[in-house]
């Protein structure tokens, strides 16, 4: 499977897009607000006045409501911090990327609204199509940077299979309990080397003492025990063992399946960032949300994460699977798996806030 | 009718796409490959090296191929000079600029064999969303700009309805011979406000010795004597009163239809950009091409105009006389007309190419 060629959030605005269902990104962007304001006043605060623009890139957007909210976090936080600083407001340009496969037409159609919110600055706005495990930027151009949930993405699955040839993470689709230690070390080792060449190529394109802010799906536990981690993998892997055992899928297609994504733990994250030396770690929190919703009924919160699943990860896996058994996969088996799990147990979705500093050594 | 949500040039790439009838529009592209190549040369001339990144627009690029053939004639003209003078590529940073409207997710999929074929260079695409009837992009950015068939439109249709409401320009649906003084002027008048404006915003985006090159359609004589200068408007009017007489169309319909579009004459540039004073005019010339091709039977031709005319026009002639009348008009009604026509006549298409150097009083 070529990632790159494969994998997108679901386009347009209807009812599946991830436009409409991405509400749990949502509310993480709501809730990185003031991570990102410090981010922005710390960079401010450092001889960037007079600042006559500010280059900011949104690392692997989609197309979704995240992007206004994110951009409206900056301005806002520049606008603040020139009032108390009596400065006049700087030129703004935000580099919106994703592959080149994502809906930017839906994408540039939804910044409607923000283009009369902020009219009366100059702000202007660029689509970047390309992958984000590599070079978009000019050398030196960008002053802050930020990746919701991007850099969990691989640039390719990595190799589990064994030298005979046979599946090594049979019955699984990502890393589970019963994965061997094999498979969580090849998964490791791939995003090891991918989030050394995206801090190494952003690195590059961002000027001396810029900031880097990243969220990741991440985990708490060093090995795995937690299904939190991986709630929706598992969830989806479950529901795609189900259509084995029931025929509608066959037992290889599921064994040769695995996920180009990562969960990284804390500690993970932080070896590498030193590891690679682009950048220092400035801040770096936790942030714990639960699956379920106050007052929901868990089955509602199980249709609507699968939804939002689909609007995900359905690019990736209709590739392996088919087309045709999505509305069974996403529509029947995940909302029930899910609902039902949610309605016994608490599930915390994990999120690692990281703000980096460029470091020129 | 707001002309920024209406207007855009056929999505996609099937059959009647913008992508796949732009072969006029990609004709004069290779012929105007010169002239770009010697405001480059002359450019880079001016102090520019060490250059480490050229900032290059293409403002109203549309979807088609033309967008690559524009970027690789930069690049290839960088190339010689670079190799000439013994020095080291820069980075380039190459802006698309179409209305958000524009079919970006066509045009980004479109450009995978260009960057294959420079995957050596440190070559950046960015989508620029708006209108270039105003800021697009940060102040002194820019090295080079382009404009390709862009200027003509206009910001709005000119008022062309008299002081009791009745409609100046009867049965017409752009200047023609038979259109009152009044009508030329107000055309003239929309088109010196417009051009005045772009020149203001994209002289503000430029560096100084900046380049803006454009390609116009224009006319040669003074007062709209010649149909060539607004021969597929005249074919379209008239298939549209073909239409109004048959009764597929209210002749009020047809009454109050006219153009955002103006062919001016080389003079007429010329006037504007003196005036307003952000550039200087380095170099221009008239490229006529004749609307027949050699060996092509004029009724072939006239089908393949008609498929462009509507990739082109489609847009704002539907939002006037609906959807359910464009495959008449475009598919039975046009063809027939200017393949007739160019049966009889030799007409040619006239475009006016501008090199202007930034001008800093």
């Amino acid at each position: 499977m070529d990632v790159k060629q494969v994998l997108c959030m679901s386009k347009g605005d209807g009812e599946h897009s991830y436009a409409r269902t991405s509400t749990h990104t949502q509310k993480i962007a709501t809730l990185a607000k003031p991570t990102i304001a410090s981010a922005v006043d710390s960079l401010l605060e450092e001889g960037f006045f007079p600042c006559q623009l500010l280059n900011v890139a949104d690392l692997g957007c989609a197309s979704g409501p995240t992007v206004a909210t994110f951009m409206s976090a900056v301005i806002d936080s520049v606008r603040k911090k020139c009032a108390r600083s009596n400065r006049p407001m700087p030129e703004f340009q935000f580099y919106l990327n994703d592959l080149p496969g994502n809906d930017f037409n839906t994408l540039f159609k939804s910044l409607a609204n923000f283009a009369r919110d902020y009219e009366s600055l100059s702000c202007f706005v660029m689509g970047a199509p390309g992958s984000f495990h590599g070079r978009l930027f000019p050398r030196n151009c960008l002053h802050l940077a930020h990746a919701s949930y991007s850099v969990n993405w691989l640039s390719q699955v990595p190799n589990l299979t064994s030298e005979e040839g046979s599946p090594l993470n049979k019955g699984r689709i990502y890393i589970s309990k019963t994965s061997p230690g094999v498979v969580k070390e090849a998964y490791l080792a791939q995003f090891r080397a991918d989030f050394s060449t995206f801090l190494k190529s952003h690195g590059e394109e961002m000027v001396n003492d810029g900031r880097l802010v990243l969220i990741l799906n991440g985990r708490e536990d060093k090995d795995f025990a937690s299904i939190d981690s991986y709630f929706l993998w598992e969830k989806l892997g479950e529901a795609i063992a189900d259509l084995v055992s029931e025929g509608f899928v066959e037992e290889e297609k599921l064994d040769t399946l695995n996920v180009p994504y990562y969960t990284a733990a804390s500690e993970e994250v932080r070896s590498i960032v030193d590891e690679e030396g682009s950048f220092r770690i400035e801040h770096m929190e936790i942030m714990k949300i639960d699956r379920a919703w106050p007052g929901e009924d868990p089955h509602s919160r199980g249709r609507k994460a699968a939804s939002h699943a689909r609007s995900v990860t359905g690019s990736i896996i209709s590739h392996h699977l088919g087309e045709g058994i999505m509305d069974k996969l996403y529509g029947e088996k995940l909302p029930i798996l899910i609902g039902d799990d949610l309605a016994k147990e608490r599930r915390m979705g994990v999120s690692i806030v990281v703000v980096l500093k460029k470091h020129v050594p």
